[in-house]
């Protein structure tokens, strides 16, 4: 049986550096063709924690050497440029991979833009740090100039935080509909997508945000009517009383069954939670949708039913 | 009449910095949209200099402040990067005018690798200052180590040079050809497209080169089967005896009395003379196929031969 899979592919399956990059996309690329020999119909979204945070570094050290010439560069053209990158050497591992194995199909990269709520309570407390370590004269200066969020970072100097709204729309949703139904792989949604705001309808502002690419997957599976959503991550299987006396893994749940384990505070925020908040939200959006969560190298072994943690409605 | 027009836009279109760039869009944007609303299908191609100059200058920087965790960054990279910043503001303007203009046409932005040769004989003769100005020492380490090429510039330090190979094949062209038959808007080729060697058939490798954006936007020209290539620059026509005594404005040409002007050294190397050849080239790709060189604001007017300079084979 085939599928219509979106595989949201996180920190382990680009590594940290350029170098690691390189690597790591030939792992990943292996695993992903893997799916599609099988017959399955793949379409990738990935994270760029680490990626962001290098372009926003340099970005930051190049407005730090000459201020007059360069403005601080606006997150969302960080996210823009993070999504060229990663998708160049991806898209390039993938095409490796898929010729190897004579898979005769095109990969591309859409520069995708993912819609927010300005009215998302997120926006009153901005929790996620991005960027570099400032001292705390240049933390000020952004704060009075820009009207940027800082916080004081455990005494390791100040960080910007900025929102993690959730996403609503996907702007080239279209985009990445043609071409998946012209048989090619695609890479959307890089790092969650660029956040923009929609005003009078149409025209887009971009948004200090950075939206998480696990709930940005979740929205591009359901958009683009796929029945599984893969979401990838450095366990085999989700746990309850993680790493804690009773540790229990867990291999297929009901949404209901999820969010009672979540309500009950069983997931790390900013880590396993969302994952499992993304697979719950695209379990329950409509019957004979499954979300995986598992590691990289186990997901094809997933689909078959033999390991991972299984998200889906009971039928 | 309406054409499929290939544009090639150059610095103008773009602006020098972030700032720049967001209002030079716009009014990039509003010329572009003029042939669209004429019933023309229109795909992009666009410059990168200032803007791959800035991100390679800020990864330098990055590299300095931290060599062990961040290695010099493959200018392939930095060319990904560009045309994400760039895609990203274009299309936004784009989106926004054709809002304006009731035109509901999606606008899309691939990432864009463009093959060339390795015994290309630029490779032999690397002439294309990029990045920043380097000290002697600083250059020395990344000849030694990387085997960079660098120039000492006119006693304003040393700057790394790379090849400007011709360029032999869109790699994403099905993507290209796939949303333009759907109707959308696509700006492909950013910054000549990323330079990449093929291996094998089908592997690719990243070439440390920069391509001239008006030859890969003649490649995709030809390649898309346009029957108009724009190329954009800062004059209205091509003049021969250029600020001289006796300057002539060209108004009608064939490929054949603009190459005897081109032989004649009567375009500058490296501004008007790859626009002219590339303009040549693809005027003799086919019959029918005619080039124009104006300027932005001046390419509806030119297409309907109002102004402007034409090159195409006399029928």
């Amino acid at each position: 049986m085939s599928h219509r899979i979106v595989v949201a592919l996180g920190g382990n399956a680009l590594g940290k550096n350029l170098e690691e990059q390189y690597l790591a996309v030939r792992e990943t690329a292996e695993a992903i063709v893997d799916l599609i020999a099988a017959g399955n119909q793949v379409i990738l979204a990935h994270g760029n924690g680490p990626q962001v945070g290098m372009i926003q570094k340099a970005m930051a050290e190049l407005t730090r050497s000459d201020p007059e010439m360069y403005i601080p560069c606006p997150l969302s053209v960080c996210v823009a440029m993070s999504q060229g990158y990663i998708g160049y050497d991806l898209q390039n591992a993938l095409r490796e991979a898929l010729f190897t194995r004579r898979i005769p199909k095109p990969v591309s990269t859409v520069l995708t833009q993912v819609e927010v709520d300005p009215a998302d309570p997120a926006f009153l407390h901005p929790t996620k740090p991005i960027g570099a370590f400032m001292t705390k004269a240049e933390a000020e200066q952004l704060i009075v100039q820009r009207g940027y969020e800082v916080i004081e970072d455990a005494g390791r100097g100040y960080r910007r935080v900025v929102a993690s709204p959730m996403p609503r729309a996907i702007i080239e949703l279209e985009t990445v509909r043609t071409l998946m139904e012209a048989g090619q792989v695609v890479i959307a949604c890089g790092g969650g997508g660029i956040p923009v705001f929609r005003k009078d309808g149409y025209i887009l502002k971009d948004a200090a945000a950075v939206i998480d690419k696990d709930f940005a997957a979740e929205l591009l599976a359901e958009s683009l009517e796929a029945d599984l959503l893969i979401i990838l991550t450095a366990v085999e299987k989700v746990a309850i009383r993680y790493r804690q006396p009773g540790e229990t893994w867990l291999t297929e749940l009901t949404p209901e069954e999820a969010e009672a384990y979540a309500k009950a505070g069983e997931f790390a925020p900013g880590s396993m939670l969302p994952k499992v908040e993304a697979a719950i939200r695209f379990a329950r959006s409509a019957p004979g949708r499954t979300a995986l969560i598992t590691q990289l190298q186990k997901a094809s072994a997933g689909i078959h039913g033999e390991t991972g943690t299984r998200i889906a409605q009971r039928l």
